[in-house]
This record gives C-alpha cells, sequence and structure tokens, in this order.
C-alpha cells in the first residue's frame, strides 16, 4: 500500500484536464458506439487502424500509475484513473461528487447505454458501484482519511432506469475505527437503491487520527 | 421492460465476435493508455483525430439495442452489451462466466489498472460488479430465468490485488420467488470478498414456471 503522493497545483490540474478530458469522451462515445455498430468487416478494419494509430500515440509517454496525485490546494486526492469517479478513466460515468458542508454527499450524473444491465436498466451491480463509491468517500471525508470497506449491503426497491440519477449519501456514526454510512440512488421519482456500509479505518493509519 | 429476443445461429454468432472482439479489445488498451498518458497536447489532438475517425466510421451502422439477442442453439442471452460480461463492452473485463453441471457458476479474469481503487487493489465497487453479477448468473440458471436482484451484502475480508483473480457463485436454497445465492471473489490466496443475495423472479414471469 502507497499512500505517498506528489502534489498538483490548481493550474496545473486544470491544465491536465483540459488538454485530456476530450480523450476520455471520445473514449466514453467509442464505447457506446462499439456496443451497437453494424458495420461491415472492412469498415471494422478501418477503423481499428485509427484506434490503433491513437493508441501508439498516447504509448509515447506513459505516467506510471503508483503514487497518487494530490491537490496542492485542498490536500484531496485527484481522482484521474477512478473507475467510478475518475475524469480520465473511461470507464466511470465520471461521478463529480459535491461535499456539503454538514459532511454529506451528493452526485449527479447519467448512465447509458453501456452500464445496461437487464434491457433499460442500469446494471445492479454498476448501481453497486456508485453507491460504494459514494459512501465510502462520505465515511473517508471526501477521501481525506483513509477508509476502507468492511461490508455493504444493497436493497434494490425498484429497477434503475438508463439515464440522469443522483447518488447521496452520509455518516450514520462512528464507533471507535468504524464509520456507518447510508445512501441511495435516485431517478426522478425517488430512491431506486438503498446502501449501508460500514468502514474501517486501516491499523496503519490508526496512529494518525 | 422488453424481454423479446432475436435468435442468433452459432456460426452468426463466431463471425459477429471474430469481426468485433478485437475492437472491444483495441478500446480497452486506449481506456488503460488514457488514463497514464503524459503526451503532449498536441500529439493529444492527433490521437483525438483518430478516435473522431473512428466513431464515425462505426457509426455508419447501429443497431438499436432494444432487443436481446438469444444463441438459436442455448436459448441464452449473447453477452455483447453488458458491463460484466459484455465482449462488446470495453468496460466489462469481460468476465466469461462458465456453467458447472451442479449448477454453480465460475469465471477466471484480469483486472488491470482501469479497475484500480487504492493504489493497487481493485475498486470495492468492482468487486461488487463482478460478484452482483455472477450471483445473478447463478440465481437466474445462466440467464434462463428472468431474476432480478432483492439484496445483496458484501464482507470485504481483505484487498484484493490487481491482477488475475477468480469468482464462484453458487445457490444455496430457493424458497417460493426468492433465491438465495452465495459466491466469492479470489486471488491466488484465496477469497478476498464474499457476497451473498437474494434474487427475485419478476411478477409478470412468475406464471412461465
Amino acid at each position: 500500500m502507497d499512500f505517498s503522493f506528489d502534489a498538483i497545483s490548481a493550474e496545473e490540474y486544470e491544465r491536465l484536464r483540459s488538454s485530456y478530458e476530450p480523450l476520455t469522451d471520445a473514449l466514453r462515445t467509442l464505447i457506446d458506439v462499439g456496443i451497437h455498430t453494424e458495420v461491415d468487416d472492412e469498415t471494422v478494419q478501418e477503423a481499428l487502424t485509427h484506434l490503433q494509430q491513437a493508441a501508439a500515440l498516447l504509448q509515447r509517454r506513459q505516467r506510471d500509475g503508483r503514487s497518487t496525485l494530490r491537490h496542492a490546494d485542498t490536500g484531496r486526492p485527484v481522482a484521474w484513473a477512478n473507475p467510478a469517479v475518475g475524469l480520465r478513466n473511461a470507464i466511470a460515468p465520471p461521478m463529480i461528487i459535491e461535499q456539503e458542508p454538514d459532511g454529506s454527499c451528493w452526485s449527479e450524473f447519467t448512465l447509458g447505454p453501456a452500464y445496461e444491465g437487464p434491457p433499460g436498466w442500469v446494471h445492479g451491480g454498476i448501481c453497486a458501484l456508485v453507491l460504494d463509491h459514494i459512501l465510502g468517500e462520505v465515511a473517508s471525508e471526501g477521501l481525506l482519511q483513509p477508509k476502507f470497506t468492511g461490508t455493504i449491503s444493497l436493497r434494490y426497491l425498484r429497477g434503475t432506469p438508463l439515464g440522469p440519477l443522483r447518488a447521496e449519501a452520509f455518516v450514520e456514526r462512528s464507533e471507535g475505527v468504524k464509520t456507518f454510512a447510508r445512501g441511495y440512488l435516485l431517478d426522478s421519482e425517488g430512491a431506486t437503491v438503498e446502501a449501508e456500509g460500514v468502514f474501517i479505518k486501516p491499523a496503519w493509519a490508526r496512529d494518525a487520527g
């Protein structure tokens, strides 16, 4: 486990974000388009050549992913790579998580066809991914404290439709090294999935308070 | 909810798979490369042009995603689009799920850097995604029966390292419309996450037996 980090200024963060975010957005489009394309094999080959050329260009200089970047201003980790919130990870919707003054968190995001399980509905495991993430974030005070999921339980109240959604989470209570968090995934008509989780401060971080 | 389907022959399935799978693999590579690239803005623009050209080619003919394809031979849904098992969804690892004669399921797959949460470890929500999927699959007899997740509980025993992993699931018991399933995510040293779930046959499918 490596919790070392390099600091990054707000200015540098914005420069990198404006350079790389369009790339991730283009990949998100390609994920959707790739699932449903019916073009002939010749056109597939042509598209494939473009993808390989893009990969070769981007591979020219690669950052080793081992250390975590943190904002110099806020001290929070920079969410580039994370599969739920990573601005540079095309797997992530991405969730942009907002912190309220009372410590609760919320996020509004859209889940499109790439996240579909049963026809028209979000895959239950994707609901679990977004809820695990936002509960973990609220339990760790916006990732300022290292906390790991101990247990999480999800109750599926009804199907979650593809489209615009909201997730919310708050801390119910803390007992020693355990933090109890609760949250919801919601569509425009209310909650579709309820989650509760227990998050644990790892032994190596317990002296740090 | 649309459970209508078009049948697809084994031959046609293989033809489509061999045509489109390299495309999805190229996108999986690009997702990883895109997270960690440090090339300059000019090179990003060049790569972006290739990605946009590939998307334009693949958009020329798109299948509408509403109906589910099923194998003419097995009757099972074809897993093209699913975010856990979809061969054509670059978000999916993909898990290839094997059915044992006793009804249990297992899958061996690799989770690389795109699935990382804490440095070096699989994101807890990704563990939840793969376990939700394999439990749902075992509860629905390989998706032959429509079943929806009612509840799922995950216990994180220790961190799950990035790399080769295995998931297993089996049905513990059934009571009326409820099926109780249990499963594990494992690395080479044993279980890292344990899951139990209750899956429910929807009302509209209850007469079909």
